[in-house]
C-alpha cells in the first residue's frame, strides 16, 4: 500500500467515529504535519460515511497546532441526495479539537455537462529543464518532501538562497514517489504541498504561514502520472493572505482548485 | 434601519439558537431568496455568539431550496481565541436544514501587518459611462435588484438580449440603495449579487445556477460609498463551474474575495 493511502487510513470506532493515526511522515520543514494531509484524513472519514467518494468541495478550519499521534474523527452526515452528499467533521487529538471541516462529495465519474476552460496550465518548462528531486532518495530533507518527486523551475527555488522572484507565485511538477495513480483525496494534499507563494516577496521573513482556512474543489479524477500545480497570492493585506491554487493532470485537465486564507509570516 | 440590517436581524431563541425571518425582499429573478442573503443571516447569528464580528472566512453549503419565511439558526461555538473565533451553524426552515455553514471571525479593525497586492481593481469605466439603475425606483424588476443601485458596463448587459460577450466575466459598481455605510456582513451578499458570469457564454442556457458551496473572505471593512465587484468563471468542466469574485471599496482597497462552486445551467 502506498504511503498516502496507508497514512490517511481510517478505522471505524463507533457510530460516526473513526480512528486514524497522524504519522510524522508528512511533517513540513517547520515541524508539524502538513495541513493538506490532515484535511485528507478528515475527508477520508467523511467519505467513509457517505455514498460518494469524490470531495467536490471540502473546507477545513485549522484550530490548533497538531502533533503526530492517534486521532479521532467525528463525522456528521448533513444531507445525502441523489447526486451530492454533505458531511461535517472534526478531528480530535488528545481529546482537543484541532480541525473542523465541511464537505460536499459526489461521484465525479458520473459528472457530465458543458465545458469551457479559460484557465491556462501552469507556466512550467518541461521537467527535464527543471530542478528535479526524487524524494525517497533524500533522507536529508524534511519528511513531507520525501513523499514526492518534484520538478521545479530553478528560478522558483532561488528564495532558499535569498534570491526572491518578487512575484508571489510558486509551483511545479509533482507526483507521489510510490504510486503513479491518484486518489482524488490526495489532491487536498497537493493543494497545500508547496512552499508559500509569498516566500517570493523580498520584504517578508521566511517563516511559518499558519493556514486559517483551506478550501479545495476537486473537479476531476486525475489520470496517472505527474501533476502540475500553481499557487498565487494576489492579496496580502493587513497581515492576511489568500493563496489560490490550480492543479492540472497529465491529460491536460484542471483537476482541482484551492484557496486558503493564512497569516503572513512574522 | 436599512433593509439589509432589518432583513438579516436575528433574535435569541435559547442557548445557541436564533430566530430570523427570511424575507421575500431579496428574491432573485428565478424566484427564491439570494444565497448570499441567506449566508449573511447565518453569519449574523454566528457573530452574535462570538467575540468578533468580522467574517474573515465563511463557507456555506446549500442543501435545499429555501422559501421566504421564519427560520431558525443553530450556532455551535467551535473555538474562541485571542484573535480568531470559529463557529459552525445551520439554518432550518420548517424544521428542515437548508444551509450549513462554517466560519472564522476576527476584528479587522485590529488587523495589521504586511501588504502586497498584485490583484487589480475591476476593469470598469466610470459610473457615468455605465448603464445606471436605481433599484428603489424600479418596482418592475425583481426584489433583489431593487435593493441596490447599479452601474454596469453596457457590454456586460447584452446577454439579456442574446448578445453574449463570450468571456465568462461579469461585474459592476454596486451600493445598497438605502445606506452608504457597509456592514462587513453585506459583503457576503454582494459576493452573490451579480448574474452568473457564465451567462456570457454563447452555448449555455440562461437558467438557474444552483450554488453548491460559497466561501467569502472579508479582508477589510469597506469605507462608505460604492463598491466595485468582478466575477470570473475560468473552469466550467463536466457541468460544474467555479465563480471567483473580488470586491473593491471606494478607497481602492480589496475588501472581499469569494469563490463558489455551482452547477451549470441546464
Amino acid at each position: 500500500m502506498d504511503a498516502f493511502s496507508c497514512d490517511t487510513a481510517v478505522e471505524p470506532a463507533g457510530p460516526g467515529r473513526w480512528r486514524a493515526t497522524v504519522t510524522d511522515r508528512w511533517n513540513v520543514p517547520a515541524g508539524p504535519p502538513n495541513g493538506g494531509y490532515l484535511l485528507a484524513i478528515v475527508a477520508r472519514a467523511m467519505a467513509a460515511e457517505l455514498p460518494f467518494s469524490d470531495p467536490l468541495t471540502v473546507t477545513g478550519h485549522y484550530l490548533r497546532p497538531v502533533s503526530p499521534g492517534p486521532a479521532t474523527i467525528e463525522v456528521e452526515v448533513v444531507r445525502t441526495g441523489r447526486r451530492h452528499a454533505t458531511a461535517a467533521a472534526r478531528m480530535l487529538r488528545d481529546g482537543r479539537e484541532v480541525l473542523r471541516a465541511l464537505g460536499t462529495f459526489t461521484d465525479l465519474a458520473r459528472a457530465d455537462g458543458p465545458r469551457h476552460i479559460s484557465a491556462t496550465p501552469p507556466p512550467l518548462p518541461p521537467r527535464e529543464q527543471c530542478a528535479q528531486l526524487v524524494g525517497r532518495e533524500r533522507p536529508d530533507i524534511p519528511p513531507f518532501a520525501q513523499r514526492f518527486d518534484w520538478a521545479t523551475p530553478r528560478e522558483l527555488l532561488g528564495w532558499r538562497e535569498g534570491r526572491r522572484s518578487g512575484q508571489p507565485q510558486i509551483g511545479g511538477w509533482i507526483r507521489l514517489t510510490d504510486t503513479e495513480t491518484w486518489d482524488p483525496l490526495a489532491l487536498l494534499l497537493v493543494a497545500d504541498a508547496f512552499a508559500p507563494a509569498v516566500f517570493q516577496l523580498e520584504d517578508l521573513p521566511i517563516g511559518w504561514v499558519p493556514t486559517i482556512e483551506l478550501t479545495v474543489h476537486v473537479r476531476r479524477r486525475p489520470v496517472p502520472g505527474w501533476l502540475r500545480a500553481w499557487f498565487t497570492t494576489d492579496v496580502l493585506l493587513d497581515g492576511y493572505l489568500n493563496e489560490d491554487g490550480i492543479i492540472w493532470d497529465d491529460a491536460d485537465q484542471p483537476v482541482a482548485m484551492s484557496r486558503q486564507i493564512a497569516l503572513a509570516p512574522r
